[in-house]
């Protein structure tokens, strides 16, 4: 018995609950807008409690998986650096537990999406698959043989921050050139900034190219390309049967993955003489980090 | 009984055979120059055959094994594609078999590499690590859970034509940019050659840079650069506990390792809150190729 399983994923602009069944049916959802950066993180912690509640009201959940845009580490104790959210080398998984009362698990956000789709997604039955997932900014994991692999540290499949372009675009991070300042939901809303002189975010930048606004094109062409040209790196090293791309800026769907995939077939070597992966759309949505996260609560965190 | 085993590494300059015997002691070495691309397939069959025969002489080896820089099939059959060989989806194996009599394995020359310094050499022991090999070009290799992966092709681990410079250099693989055209053995001679106006080959350079020459320096210290931001993008992605490098580049010791150290620190995400994986010479130096080749004719490629 109990009220099922509640996964949050803590991304940079908001924090997303969801509730679970034990036989992984989604129940419920809520979001919560995320308090800034300089709100330091314990405001981050009770936002997450929050957004936990939203979804459980008096009903406590079994488990509750928490899914955090950043570098965690291997035992899955501590949150260790993301560029959007305040945690340095900190013990969150200890934290949100004190705060909420629930037994908690703690995982890359990424590789929250990746366990959610490889469970009951888009990558369902697939020995060898890369996950990128575009929101804020770029996340990524990595599936071999079947299972999310996490590194040496638990820091695999950290993709948004190999460098795209030698002495480009200062990142959040400290570095320059990062791939996710070309290819991702700020990098969309930066594009089309340039292009049309004022500020949209994402998801009128995302109506617009619906509607075949030709600068809300351009803007997702643009991300698009630089997404098949960093793929077609990571092809290269992992030689994958799939690419599977998920986050709130894939909802756009092929405006977004025709740019890609042409741009991964054209940054490829050999291409006469290999097959070029599929790139095709996560299914779970914007919702698969928090899924995830709460199946990981449920299955336990191997 | 027998003659032990014979590998053979075909790179773009040279053909390097090796004998080991059953225990994976190194016996003999030879060298012949590669034909030109323009000699044709049957000329570099030719000429491996030749190589293996002299290191073996009266007494045939149990088994030879083949290492070439390029992209192997997932089933060691077939040579698909490599920029400074002149296969193209070649039945390469069973070519060579023919024209040696000797049962012959083939693999990619930097997974032959990386099956030698796993076994006998820097990566003894290691759970995962990065192989990097600078010749001619750059070859890769990935090493999870103690094996040698080979991805969902048989591809996995080919650096050298990840981007790295939006529409920079030609490579002679058709691309523009590609890593290796900033960090190989022709990077070296290119930027040596810039620098000094006329034409030094690899092994004059590495002399100049070990008896102290600036040119000679800074031209590894250039290829070492890129060394790291590469190596950077895959620490990135599989988060290993080690990167083992080799190939005969290498050979020049911290004068290339040091400028890659640096700049793999400075180009990695959050290094305050991780651990920067050690970057070391491979042990079995120009040899590792074709000892691997010997070591999965020997072994079986699993």
């Amino acid at each position: 018995m109990g009220g099922g399983y509640v996964g949050v994923d803590v991304g940079g602009t908001k924090v997303l609950a969801v509730r679970v069944s034990a036989t992984g049916v989604l129940e419920a959802t809520a979001t919560r807008p995320m308090p800034g950066v300089s709100a330091g993180p314990e405001a981050v912690e009770e936002t997450v409690a929050l957004a936990a509640r939203d979804v459980y009201g008096a009903t406590a959940p079994v488990a509750l998986g928490v899914s955090a845009a950043g570098l965690v580490d291997a035992a899955g104790e501590r949150f260790l650096f993301g560029a959007h959210l305040p945690w340095r080398d900190a013990p969150v998984r200890r934290a949100i537990a004190d705060r909420t009362g629930l037994s908690v698990v703690l995982e890359n956000d990424a590789n929250c999406a990746a366990y959610a789709e490889l469970a009951s997604g888009a990558a369902r039955g697939v020995r060898s698959a890369l996950l990128i997932t575009i929101g804020t900014g770029i996340g990524g994991a990595v599936v071999l043989d079947g299972r999310v692999i996490r590194g040496a540290h638990g820091l695999a499949g950290e993709f948004g921050h190999m460098q795209a372009v030698p002495d480009g675009l200062a990142c959040e991070c400290g570095l320059r050139g990062c791939w996710e300042q070309y290819c991702s939901g700020r990098a969309l809303e930066r594009v089309t900034r340039v292009a049309l002189g004022r500020h949209l975010d994402g998801p009128e930048v995302t109506a617009l190219a619906l509607a075949g606004d030709q600068v809300a094109l351009h803007s997702f062409a643009s991300i698009g390309t630089w997404l098949g040209v960093g793929t077609a790196a990571l092809v290269s090293a992992f030689d994958p049967e799939l690419v599977v791309v998920g986050g709130g800026v894939s909802a756009v769907g092929d405006l977004l993955l025709g740019p890609a995939r042409r741009a991964l077939a054209g940054s490829l070597q050999g291409t006469a003489y290999r097959s070029v992966p599929d790139v095709v759309p996560a299914l779970l949505g914007p919702e698969a980090g928090a899924i995830g996260a709460a199946l990981l609560a449920r299955d336990g965190r191997s």
